[in-house]
């Protein structure tokens, strides 16, 4: 994986940053490292998300679920963290036929349901609590569509949660296959253990190819010119403090849709906290040049744009035309026009000072997918320390999880009371 | 519709907007609204838009893709506005038989042919020049997949275009049935016209009903007490110009992500420009609670929330279970929990003192997202009325396409040498 921070600098792009701060901010980036790494070294809480690609087991995964491999379909019911490493992995590998719930609307369940063959799908229910309210709302109601379609949920359902609660009880009554979800990972750093790997095992892609892409990334050294993680999040932390108050993680490729979408998590609910925090946009090439393009570049300089994008693509060509105004497109690939438009777009932020950060690899595979994963998990770590803010919590939303439980009758939670104070001001 | 922005007056919020001041701005929203009205009046180019509830035919649309209603499936190519507001309607509607293709990328391009029944698929390729890169690649792409796969493309291809241009002869040369993009409407303002309607009236969904809902909202008063597409414009540009440079939009409703992602073209193209404009983010309730919600409550209070959800959903009852932990969850609805998420997230955001604007649609039905589609483009015009720029044009994003022009080797193009000149600064 390469990083090119140039267009990032003072000299390209404001906000951007200067060499000379660059440089001192090296510095800090060395001290921040000795904290990761003494994190890493004692498996302390969220630090040992950094050493999973050495910690966890292919193995024991691949073994767990052999028995369900070769099912046609997978559908992931989970939500944030226990879903978005799954789908990314998946998307990234073009893989369609692993499905998400991650919602409780009841019209997309009931139209999900619906759509797949169930007596080819395997379920795969994840929540380290074994409670999460959406989750086994959901779970509740695709076991229920099993039965209904006369469908034996117990020969087809993988469990992967923490090692107590009703998830793993549910697991010993039928004895399923149950994986465990790490200790001392939050759900959002977890994508490169059981959490995201079930699917993609299931689906028969090669999870050990997808950790030793992370070990690639996981050889941390202590200078950001050195680790393109460190480059990445100290770029991001600088410019967000020289105010680009807004990332917009904008890859050039459908399969990366959903790691923008957990990139999203990442950098929301690690670093949005104490009044700080960049907020973290998605957006995806060449489509949006229709769409965002007009805001980053003319509005308010308050966003970096990262840039991502495979070196290599599968071919797809485009048939020649005799109509003169699009002969120069006849011949040529999808790729090419996708990469004139990904260049374009960098020179034209640049060309209105807009900073951007360029991410390339190679090409969208196993290995490259751990990379990235890594990449930005260890990114996303040193821009906490650079913060100075607590990366592996997210108190803000607990208090909505009280109000709604309490609203749904689940307890006595004084935030369920706060819901019937609300001002009003209705217009119709 | 009910706008409710009661949790963005400064009571409640900060930054928020105080009764005072939302009285003293209402004085300048009858000054826009004159503006807006005479400019409806004339017909000027961008005003138009709204008036599309009472200038599209719908018969002239049923009539033209009459010969193709009934098919299982269809595949729009455009993009940006050629192709959001249709994704708009189909998604809204629950409709998952109308896909797109609004992107360049080759997998995603040939994963999408592989899995459609070309025979069953009618091809609407929209573009007002006929010589968008993207949309046309993308034709001479789908039309080749069709002829390589031995079927008749003509038989089944609608065309969405301007009165002149190489889709308009397209269409003469091969007798296809062609609707015309209404003159004086931008791209991100069309889609109450035959750019949005088109695969809705194939699929058989009553467009008739889509205007009338775009009517109910057409009726504008001068006054943001009266109107909720000026409630919701005003709010968000006295929040903005208060500090909130993010917007994000977030339905309780999965039906309603395509629409998040309409809202969020309209806003980035129509109102970043001149180094002002609130940058539009997308979110989906309540997926996002476990991602997003963190950072837009606890991160810098630069953030609007914009609230969406149906009053009435279908049913999907969650089945009761004698875990006592779970229990709670048993025999409510899955929309019940989703309501209560909807309820917890306002409050949890009040409680903060985060500003949120709720707004209410009775169902998801053609109605309903017709006034959704015209509310939204209203609030736009006005905030583009209130910040004081031209709200109906895209500049920045024509840089970008003479660049990738050039680099296509397509013509002589200045911005194209632009590229080579980009500053590196690599770490891998």
């Amino acid at each position: 994986m390469k990083i090119d921070i140039g267009n990032a600098l003072a000299a390209e792009a404001s906000p951007g940053i200067s060499r000379d701060a660059l440089d001192r901010l090296d510095d800090r980036v060395a001290t921040c490292h000795d904290r990761i790494e003494r994190g890493r070294d004692a498996d302390e809480f969220g630090y040992a998300a950094l050493n999973l690609p050495h910690t966890t087991d292919p193995d024991t995964i691949t073994e767990a679920v052999s028995p369900l491999q070769g099912a046609e379909h997978v559908l992931v019911v989970g939500i944030g963290g226990s879903a978005l490493g799954a789908a990314t992995i998946a998307g990234a590998l073009g893989d369609s036929r692993v499905h998400t719930l991650d919602n409780v609307d009841p019209e997309h369940v009931s139209r999900t349901l619906d759509a797949l063959p169930l007596e080819d799908t395997v379920l795969n229910v994840v929540s380290r609590s074994g409670t999460t309210a959406e989750t086994l709302a959901n779970f509740l109601v695709v076991r229920e569509a099993y039965e209904d379609a006369g469908v034996d949920w117990t020969d087809r359902t993988v469990v992967t949660t923490g090692e107590s609660g009703p998830l793993r009880d549910l697991a010993e009554t039928h004895d399923l296959p149950a994986l465990t979800v790490p200790d001392g990972v939050p759900g959002r750093f977890s994508a490169l253990s059981a959490v995201g790997f079930v699917p993609a095992a299931i689906r028969g892609h090669d999870i050990e190819a997808v950790l030793d892409g992370g070990r690639r990334a996981a050889d941390l050294s202590g200078s950001l010119f050195e680790t393109p993680a460190y480059a990445y999040g100290a770029i991001a932390y600088a410019l967000d403090i020289r105010g680009a108050a807004v990332n917009a993680m904008m890859p050039y490729a459908e399969p990366l849709e959903p790691f923008a979408e957990w990139f999203a998590q990442l950098w929301a609910e690690s670093l949005g906290k104490d009044g700080l925090g960049q907020l973290p946009t998605r957006a995806l090439g060449a489509t949006d040049q229709h769409s965002q393009l007009q805001r980053y570049r003319a509005g308010p300089a308050n966003t970096l744009v990262t840039l991502v994008r495979p070196r290599e693509r599968p071919n797809r060509e485009i048939p020649a035309t005799d109509r003169e105004e699009l002969a120069y497109l006849g011949g040529t690939d999808l790729g090419d026009l996708l990469d004139a438009e990904f260049d374009a777009t960098e020179a034209s932020l640049a060309a209105a000072d807009r900073p951007s950060v360029r991410i390339e690899l190679d090409r969208l595979d196993e290995r490259a997918v751990g990379e990235l994963l890594y990449t930005m998990e260890a990114a996303c770590v040193l821009a906490g320390e650079l913060y100075g803010i607590e990366t592996f919590t997210q108190p803000a939303v607990e208090w909505g999880k009280r109000a709604a439980r309490g609203l749904l009758g689940g307890g006595e939670f004084a935030e369920a009371d706060a819901v019937a104070d609300k001002a009003e001001l209705v217009v119709e």
